[in-house]
């Protein structure tokens, strides 16, 4: 039986951000067509950035081709033990650093927001993401001749979840169990009185 | 007239995605309730992020209260122009070192994706936000007593977009001019043959 993995929410948010998690159980038969594949790039694309910079850059595998053979390769072997029924293979890699040589240091934080917009596409169309920082990042930027002012961050796993996927067994627990968050409060950050300024 | 801010898309995503955009004519008499303040900062808090380490803080202010008052005093004054209407301003930091002190690479990409997620649940609810990265890093960090693994990225301004708000004027034609952004072709990165790889 699948578990439930809506997130348990004091208020309630939009189904398409309770209901995303990031599943390792993908069908290994399901293929990406081009047109599903550019609907996740067209929703990161309109994301927003510090400038409207879009430091955001993308290499696209999908299962079968080249490109994916090659990402799968360098991922870390407990993530190619099931990545490779993923459908997609996406490096995501920031350019921390513009056409004149000037730092961008919202560069990863605007990556974050792409890759975070394309999961709401991603679950809009009834596919599932999951994103494995589980990677060699130099042989990333060896195989895919990767410039300097490029940072690879993560590979996405991009398919359709299967809940009867064969898992090797840690993760098959994983997969089974609960999400889970810090409680609201631990996020908020509290602004100290005018007296405690003052001191 | 508003003018058309929806994304121009080669194909369809989805309508909170394209629909999406950062006004900054806020509705100076619209005000945010717990209830909703509590939806963004649960889709927030609901995002994934590496090794589910969470490292996203807030630090929320309502217009009238003083963390409000004191996080528009922190914003540079071009900011702080038009961004005293909006309903709530919203300190984001990123926790980017752990409780043990060890580094946390991925915290500014996963603060990037809770304030994504956050801006998609704002959209679900009628509400806009505008990230703003203009504002003294040093006096937040002063005014609001912020631990060193603390790094403050944006201030976001929180509420109800209003096409009718009086704005400065270089900051009105920005408010009316379109939508861009690049190609989707200049976002990809093209995997090298085997034969360059070779070479």
């Amino acid at each position: 039986m699948t578990p439930p993995k809506t997130a348990e929410t004091s208020v309630p948010v939009h189904p398409l951000l309770a209901q995303r998690w990031s599943p390792r159980g993908l069908d290994a038969t399901h293929a990406l067509d081009e047109r599903a594949v550019q609907a996740l790039l067209e929703a990161a694309r309109w994301a927003p950035s510090a400038n409207n910079s879009q430091p955001w850059r993308f290499l696209v595998g999908r299962r079968g081709d080249d490109t994916f053979t090659r990402l799968l390769g360098v991922l870390a072997p407990g993530n190619r033990s099931w990545a490779h029924a993923a459908s997609a293979l996406v490096l995501v890699a920031a350019q921390t650093v513009d056409d004149a040589g000037r730092p961008r240091p919202w560069a990863l934080f605007d990556a974050g927001q792409a890759v975070a917009v394309l999961s709401v596409q991603a679950e809009a169309d009834g596919l599932s993401v999951h994103q494995m920082d589980g990677f060699d990042t130099d042989a990333a930027r060896h195989e895919f001749g990767l410039d300097a002012e490029l940072t690879p961050l993560v590979v996405l796993a991009v398919g359709r979840h299967d809940p009867h996927a064969k898992l090797p067994d840690p993760l098959a627990a994983r997969e089974r169990a609960s999400r889970s968050r810090e409680p609201l409060e631990a996020l908020l950050l509290a602004a100290p009185g005018a007296a405690s300024r003052a001191a």
